[in-house]
């Protein structure tokens, strides 16, 4: 297939490598070019506009948020403009249920097609090409898409026509994961307190109970203090937490974890912690204790 | 070994029942009596009071709360008055961390053995010994403890000395568990406004990314608004988080997520909740967002 | 003086009548034309579009939210665009931070100026000339608007040159109305289920240490229900406490009493409460007591 | 009259000289007797024990919190067994809904009586005699009262024969003070960082919207950062929230916003602020804002 894919950062260029190593054709264009170069080594094309990238049967686009999205996807020379009628607007990015909307509507009237898949897994899964993505649009845009998901994931959740509601799943998703790193931080603050070894307490907890990854993970890096370097921006999570509570807000539905999750995100930047990984607020909860 | 078994309630049968099938003598004593013939009709010999379960060479107590503890334990006739002294108390129950150090200093004054062992796991692990144990004491004592901990578990945890620290692991945990139906509440509330099946997002998340049991457990008793017969009562639920909050007090550790779920735990009572199941707060997020 | 008064609300109609009533010339614009009509047949003329508001010294405008005003200020044919140089936009709205940066911006490089002046004070404060204004701009334009303000307020604080410091104080002082009926609704659950009187309770508490206007003003709305009519509806309420939690999350600072006071004004819409005063609020703290 | 007097701390040192001052005999009594001294001085008996201070027409409490309450009321040789069957048990103390209830009881059953009159007011209200009462208890028992609550505040407010609701009334209005310093705190932390100066924000919201003489105190504690000599110490404060927490779950009322400010001050209990006000929380506002 011929595909171009904008949006190089840590998870968008595991995702690339992986659709070039299942014998695509990549054109690929970072707004940061220096960053698309490791991909031109491995036989990407670098492209010198997002425009360059919208010329094959899809383009994929993995970017930061919403503004990034609405700057590549719908202005001039964007996406949506350029995008030949049969071809195929693949986003990967956890934007907003409302910017997702709008790029439906926006790819129909364009006669071209656009599809939600955004993705679960940190950029390791990502270079290993484990994710699980969570995708949705027309059935049979879907079903054209498969082969390249089978590329960059282990497993695809398929959620129905309606795009948003991809990008709605995975922004509960992703605040679930700050509700668990919340509960972690709390609940490692209070036995650090009692003089319980936080590793054993862990050990203990993701051995019996709460034995999914997310717990293993997020508790080692806050029981550690090993926010850096981060493998999810503590910015991009607290925009997706924002973003979790806007699509909430839209349907008239209280998040208060979210909003209590949110506002110890605020704590962590006013702290100057915004180049850590977003579980920092796991530190928030230490320090709010004392420690 | 000769065993007596204090406190019948749902946890407490399963356990009883699988230290009589490993081989052990059962003294058996609950308050309403009826709940104990049960497991006279399996060979346990019915006690009329608790003393008459304090007379061999271990006691467990699996009670509901500090009040049943310290009128079972520190009474007139009570355990620590009336256990001989080479025999200890295994305390299962989840009680108070305060409680639990003044049952230590109590056992050890009357030169008796205290050991703490509260237990992760819902009424079928507890009949299918399938618990996950938590206990702390002497080295001695527990290791003395042990064949009757691999009778009723799957494994058991050391957290060294001192028992109180088995309680605030404990505390911990299901405050961690309590944290988890939360978030679990909040999202489905989320994704059902946006129209996607509660079924569908919980097949999802608990099979990429929420892979830990409790999810899947709690996961479904909320969409299916399973919340009779409670396996865990909310009142139950509400004390644990009590004296989890009660045990950061302590140390001077604020828990603002167990705060909002006690919050929602009391809005749930005062709904008229009070017969269901602790992941009852779900429903209670469904209904916050006019569900 | 010329005047144009762009919003005629329940706040915009009683300042335009007393702006007139001082003897100034006003022409009036409402999007509803209706609404209009009561302050032509006291004097006023009525316009036909903004740009008609826009030929004399002033245009004064009293709009919802940011998406009134953008489209009222910022469009083709839109305030900045008409103004004459040497006349002032004076916005007495609750508006964002940053729309108020944003207006400034497009004021200074048009060549008009412009005032923020949000008020204090609900509709019938409105309507007896009583409001308290919040005023910053350029220090000889905040001169020449002075009468005008005395026209409709009991008193004017300056704030400086920086328009948008009005717009930050004024969110600020709905945060902490918005805080203090929060506190009201649950002391209020708490007396009543301890059978103590609602009126009884107000009374005492707000001639002793709450003897400030809003706590018996909201006090009494929620110990009557009296939600409608509405002095000012929920979602307006609810849009001020968004842009409150915007403003500060712009500068890094958290608002957990805010965060709290919007999960539950969300929880007042998904319960139809739409229609009435923002108070309500009070009416969801009875709720979740189960009254 | 003959009266006792029980606790000399910041609040009943004032209280006890304004009964000196309107001609009553006053027997005194401290656990710290040095405390007792300056009373002494000035005409009152300074006694050895609780018992002693039994012997009049009246005893008053003004104690930290239940246990002292506890060990002074209901202990040997304490204030129910000793206080002429008489005589008035008069309680000011912030003390639980259910040690009222108790302390109630106790009184009808050794047939003296019991009345509950927390007061609002800090220390300098207690010297000056201008404390707010807030009396609850028999109405005969109340009239005889009548003339010493003149002696001691500006006003009384009666709240029926049961005492408890009186003590309901004022941990409720101790939680809404609370829930004042927090927006207070919150809102001063917002504006600091747009750069508007405290002081001109307090004077603004303090001479206009709200001008209760709480946010005039505790806005200049807060923004001036004088949180020593404390008024009222953080620790007491917390156990007033805690009072009132318990007091709501009693039934069943969720306090959302206590249960904020509370985290806030076992936070502050945490940064090593045990011996400032109780309005440091104001300062956690700050903090978690990074000023």
């Amino acid at each position: 297939m011929n595909i171009g894919f904008i949006g190089l950062g840590n998870m968008g260029r595991g995702i690339a490598e992986n659709l070039l190593k299942a014998g695509n054709s990549l054109a690929v264009y970072n707004r940061t070019r220096s960053r698309a170069e490791a991909l031109g080594s491995k036989g990407a094309r670098i492209a010198a506009t997002p425009a360059e990238c919208c010329k094959g049967d899809f383009v994929f686009t993995m970017l930061a948020d919403d503004a990034a999205m609405e700057a590549v996807a719908l202005g001039d020379g964007g996406i949506v403009a350029t995008l030949p009628a049969a071809a195929v607007h693949v986003s990967l990015s956890t934007i907003s249920v409302a910017l997702s909307n709008r790029l439906a509507e926006a790819h129909t009237r364009a006669g071209s097609a656009y599809v939600a898949a955004p993705v679960f897994g940190r950029p390791e899964a990502a270079a290993a090409a484990k994710l699980f993505l969570v995708a949705a649009g027309p059935a049979a845009v879907l079903a054209r898409c498969q082969p390249l998901f089978d590329a960059i994931g282990q497993r695809t959740y398929v959620l129905g026509e309606k795009p948003a509601a991809a990008n709605a799943v995975k922004l509960a998703g992703n605040f679930m994961l700050a509700s668990a790193v919340e509960s972690l931080g709390e609940a490692l603050a209070l036995v650090r307190k009692h003089d319980i070894a936080p590793a054993q307490f862990l050990d203990l907890i993701t051995s019996s109970v709460f034995t999914a990854p997310p717990y293993k993970i997020y508790g080692a890096i806050i029981a550690e203090e090993k926010f850096k370097p981060a493998g999810f921006l503590l910015p991009l999570g607290l925009k997706d937490i924002r973003l979790a509570l806007a699509a909430a807000e839209a349907v008239n539905v209280p998040l208060p974890l979210a909003s209590l999750v949110r506002d110890h995100m605020i704590a962590a930047l006013a702290h100057g912690y915004g180049e850590m990984d977003w579980s920092v607020i796991g530190k928030i909860a230490m320090e709010n204790a004392g420690l």
